[in-house]
């Protein structure tokens, strides 16, 4: 299934695409796609409708974040092994784990924004891990069940800020607007193999980002149960996994975007966002 | 106004202290104390009842965390200037910040669990600030008004999780149990001064920290100031002001927490917690 919210900012209603492409509202059969509807028994209440008899909904809505009252946003760095041959760091032993704000979550094609003071604004496609059960303490080998489902995520970065402003990295990540979620998520069960998908970013039509999801050093079963001995996770918390090669900063000279640029980014069977660089108000 | 929450854990109801020093509680008033109740709106409506006709609730309910539905616990490192001092490190020319997991979140006396393979399990007692209105780019002469109180916060930490696992701090900040909130929080019409404030920490009836808020080298408005710099803050956010001298890892050998020992902390007006160290399930 591939399950999304659309409407205006902060009164999305969560919907379903049907066979033709069409989003159906699926209000009547669940309140929102949020936690409680990620977990086993609420998608299976979606799975048991005929989504055929829902209304069919315009398609000249907004999308809002696939998902909402995310709790956490756990990111995952330097997790493509072309990223680290690409910067020449060493493959990490172990994930390299941060977290963004929850309240910089937007739309898939909201748009960016510049915030006040930003010098090296950056791009960063990824692949995320919707958790669909609470876990603590889960082995790899059980921690797939625990997933709901996968969708793109944009971990737009502020170099400037995540770098040369002192200590952690959490300045530079969770501005409002640096994390575009969406448009919609696929389920677990749809999606045949997520480390086999093609991911790419292009910015004004230059492609940058151009790789495939089995160069991950980390996937999704080790990350859950790696980051489940650190801290309990709960339906709707995302993992984002990790960007590949070709970000702002990789380039020489570096290229940083700037308030205009169009940025489109994708991965194969999740998606495609699109978003312009808007300058803060 | 003291505000807290009582019941057990996802069952809380919200609460007041009387004059009395007993529990009166607040269903009737508010849902619960989480970012709604704590805007200029929500507190008003609090403050234009009498308490006095609103039912006593009896001492022997757990205490919850004072603040449901956190959407950002966000951490100030090395922020007080006696503790720099002490590590020898320089005071910082602008605050260091980094998240906590909102799953680390607990009641003030729930016990602090010892995660699997911890080694290095450290105390820091800190002063907590309460977002009460949503606001980014305020500055620091207008940031106080964002602010509806301040409470007692134990950043519990894993040094080797947060030091010695790779990259970033989250790992070792953001376990289960790692943040006991409370037991109150103090509107900030109630609280004269929160530069002024004794704060401490016990172990085992040994006093390692014993410091006073006015050694704070970037105080609430700054850090609400600056912080909206970096992401926008909403009503129910909590922003963790750093920790004063004498945790486990700075003393000399450092000293870390055991299962079974007790820790108490406080700051003057704003409470105490007291937690047992447990062993992880």
């Amino acid at each position: 299934m591939k399950l999304l919210r659309f409407g205006e900012p902060g009164r999305e209603r969560p919907g379903i695409i049907d066979s033709q492409q069409q989003i159906r509202d699926l209000s009547s059969i669940v309140g929102d796609i949020s936690g409680q509807t990620l977990t086993p028994e609420g998608l299976a209440k979606i799975q048991a409708c005929d989504i055929n008899t829902l209304p069919v909904v315009s398609n000249t809505h907004r999308i809002g974040p696939c998902v909402s009252g995310v709790g956490k946003f756990i990111c995952i760095g330097l997790n493509y092994v072309d990223h680290c041959e690409e910067t020449g760091a060493e493959v990490p032993a172990e994930p390299v784990v941060f977290m963004k704000a929850t309240s910089a979550i937007t739309g898939p094609n909201d748009g960016v924004i510049m915030p006040r003071g930003s010098e090296k604004l950056d791009w960063e496609v990824e692949m995320g891990i919707v958790i669909g059960r609470e876990t603590r303490y889960v082995d790899e080998a059980d921690a797939l069940d625990y997933i709901a489902g996968y969708c793109v995520v944009h971990d737009v970065s502020e170099r400037s800020f995540q770098l040369e402003r002192g200590g952690q990295w959490d300045k530079g990540k969770g501005c409002d607007s640096f994390g575009p979620i969406g448009p919609y998520l696929v389920t677990a069960d749809a999606l045949s193999d997520p480390l086999n998908l093609d991911i790419w970013l292009s910015v004004n039509g230059k492609l940058y980002q151009n790789s495939n999801t089995r160069n991950m050093v980390f996937g999704p079963a080790k990350l859950v149960s790696y980051l489940s001995q650190f801290m309990s996770l709960q339906p709707g918390d995302i993992i984002s996994t990790g960007t590949p090669p070709g970000v702002g900063l990789g380039q020489k000279p570096p290229v940083y975007l700037k308030v205009g640029d169009k940025i489109r980014l994708g991965i194969k069977g999740l998606g495609e966002q699109e978003q312009s660089v808007l300058s803060s108000v």
